[in-house]
């Protein structure tokens, strides 16, 4: 199993500067004071294709060598990944065939279409997904770009945490959520580097903690059967991810569906950003653990913003939808 | 009638800046491939308390000298002056009155208490409001800092034109929302020295088209009793505003409600930033009139993100609130 390294991470870095935003990073008074904390919000929701997804997807993109290059790249993924590596596929004019849970939301398989990219819809379990991809691969010849089970796109993801760090300079900590572990193994490996003291929280959804348990147990844990709204996350770490949970991360912290919902809101109207349930899994959680996180300075990773508007809990035009 | 010079906004600057956010500027590739041209947004709706207005609001109040500064200031406001003058006289430690109607939006009045402002409420009339703002002046011998119609506020405004222009270099055009005219004549006094050839275009509801038939007449023409989705535009100019609009305005660009709500969800999911309806005027605009803005490059000012998310046509929480 290959790992990403730190110099994989800086080639990373250049590879994709052209195709991707350095995105702002945002603060607000208000929920600094209510949280008794300084917490710098990663504004990824402003990424290209609206995700931090983007920036794996394209260094697996154009990492590869023309040849292969020219059979196309295929993945399997309930949302982002789909849509970023569609993105990436299309600036570098190659095909993109994406598996996708038919449960995905509707934003993230139009990001898809709109981007050029096939769609291939199954059953929204792990097996379906990965036999629907092997077949994808089998008949295109296609790169399979894993949405996190892959050093290139943990390597991408890990440059998000170099712009932040660049941006803001040393943190106490990092809260992002997690879900395949993709991001957190990132962040866990530029901050090895950058600030090996900056500790490093994974965010979960308790409908979907497969990581805390998995770190209780210290070995993997999948996930039960439960759905989170969080559709982000509702995915299983796999051993390259879990070298890297296992190894920084200092613990995972759980917020409730209802939890993460308000913060969602409370996101949208203080801060005048759209973000996505996922996103706001690390501000319920620091909302509910105030006393781990006063008088810290906190970086966390605004995940991503596709919402579909029309169809989500109490959100805009659901009404008319209805 | 004194009327604000460029070096008025040069000083402004320096002397909001500790104050004020240096907000990002935003693009987005899909709607620059709806409208066929390059529009970068200045978003303001990230600016501190959520509206350019905190510029304008701050540039009055740190102008001040400390015995006028001692008995605060006043003003009437519709909403965003109304929080932002409340945000900076906290900031510099003095009294804030605001006379609001009643019919402004609760999270508008929600800011202004947030910040420690004091709320009187009148009916929602120009002549209420300003009769009321006569008695607390006359009450307090606060320094009444009125929303547009002030050389400060103007001045003030214009930085943002100011920051613009350092972020993206020359426009060819700038399209803002014209409700009383500060914003667009901070715009046009900024142009009027950094790039005289940018043409500036105001964006107004149809609903609330009193600058449009101004501009036709050739002389301030006042409201008719209409009510635009686009509260912070239900006012009308004043001789001070009059004076930019007439003399550097290239045209009003007209929008329906409709349109501008749509713009506004359309802004909300493709951008991943809160706009009110008074920022989704320009876009709106824009949109509906493509043949005249084809391969330009514009600044669209998106003037601020102060939503009420459980009282807005079809928006987030409302269902649950109903």
């Amino acid at each position: 199993m290959d790992i990403p390294t730190f110099d994989d991470v800086l080639e990373a870095e250049e590879r994709i500067a052209p195709y991707i935003h350095e995105t702002p990073v945002l603060t607000s008074n208000y929920l600094n004071s209510l949280t008794g904390a300084a917490i710098f919000f990663k504004c990824e929701n402003l990424q290209k294709a609206g995700a931090f997804k983007a920036r794996g997807a394209t260094n697996a993109v154009f990492g590869l060598d023309d040849a292969i290059a020219a059979k196309g790249v295929a993945t399997h993924s309930s949302g982002n990944h789909a849509g970023a590596l569609s993105y990436a596929a299309a600036r570098r004019g190659i095909a993109a065939t994406v598996v996708m849970p038919h449960t995905a939301p509707e934003v993230k398989k139009a990001a898809v279409r709109d981007y050029g990219g096939r769609i291939i819809e199954c059953e929204p379990t792990q097996a379906a997904r990965e036999a629907a991809l092997q077949q994808v691969v089998a008949e295109t010849g296609a790169d399979p770009v894993h949405p996190y089970d892959d050093s290139r796109v943990i390597a991408g993801q890990a440059t998000c945490m170099l712009e932040l760090h660049r941006q803001v300079g040393n943190l106490d900590c990092v809260v992002a959520p997690v879900g395949g572990g993709g991001l957190i193994s990132g962040i866990s490996l530029a901050l090895s580097k950058l600030s090996p003291q900056t500790q490093v929280y994974a965010a979960e959804p308790k409908a979907a903690d497969d990581a805390w348990r998995s770190l209780q147990a210290g070995e993997i844990v999948l996930r039960d059967g439960q759905h989170s709204i969080a559709d982000g996350l509702n995915t299983n770490l796999k051993p390259r991810t879990w070298h890297f949970v296992s190894s920084f991360v200092e613990g995972v912290l759980l917020a409730s569906e209802s939890e993460i919902i308000d913060a969602m809101y409370l996101t949208w109207q203080r801060m005048k950003i759209i973000i996505e349930p996922s996103s706001a899994v690390p501000l319920a959680a620091i909302l509910k653990q105030r006393d781990r996180f006063r008088g810290k300075r906190i970086g966390v990773i605004i995940t991503g913003g596709n919402v579909d508007l029309q169809n989500c809990p109490g959100c805009p035009r659901a009404t008319e939808a209805r």
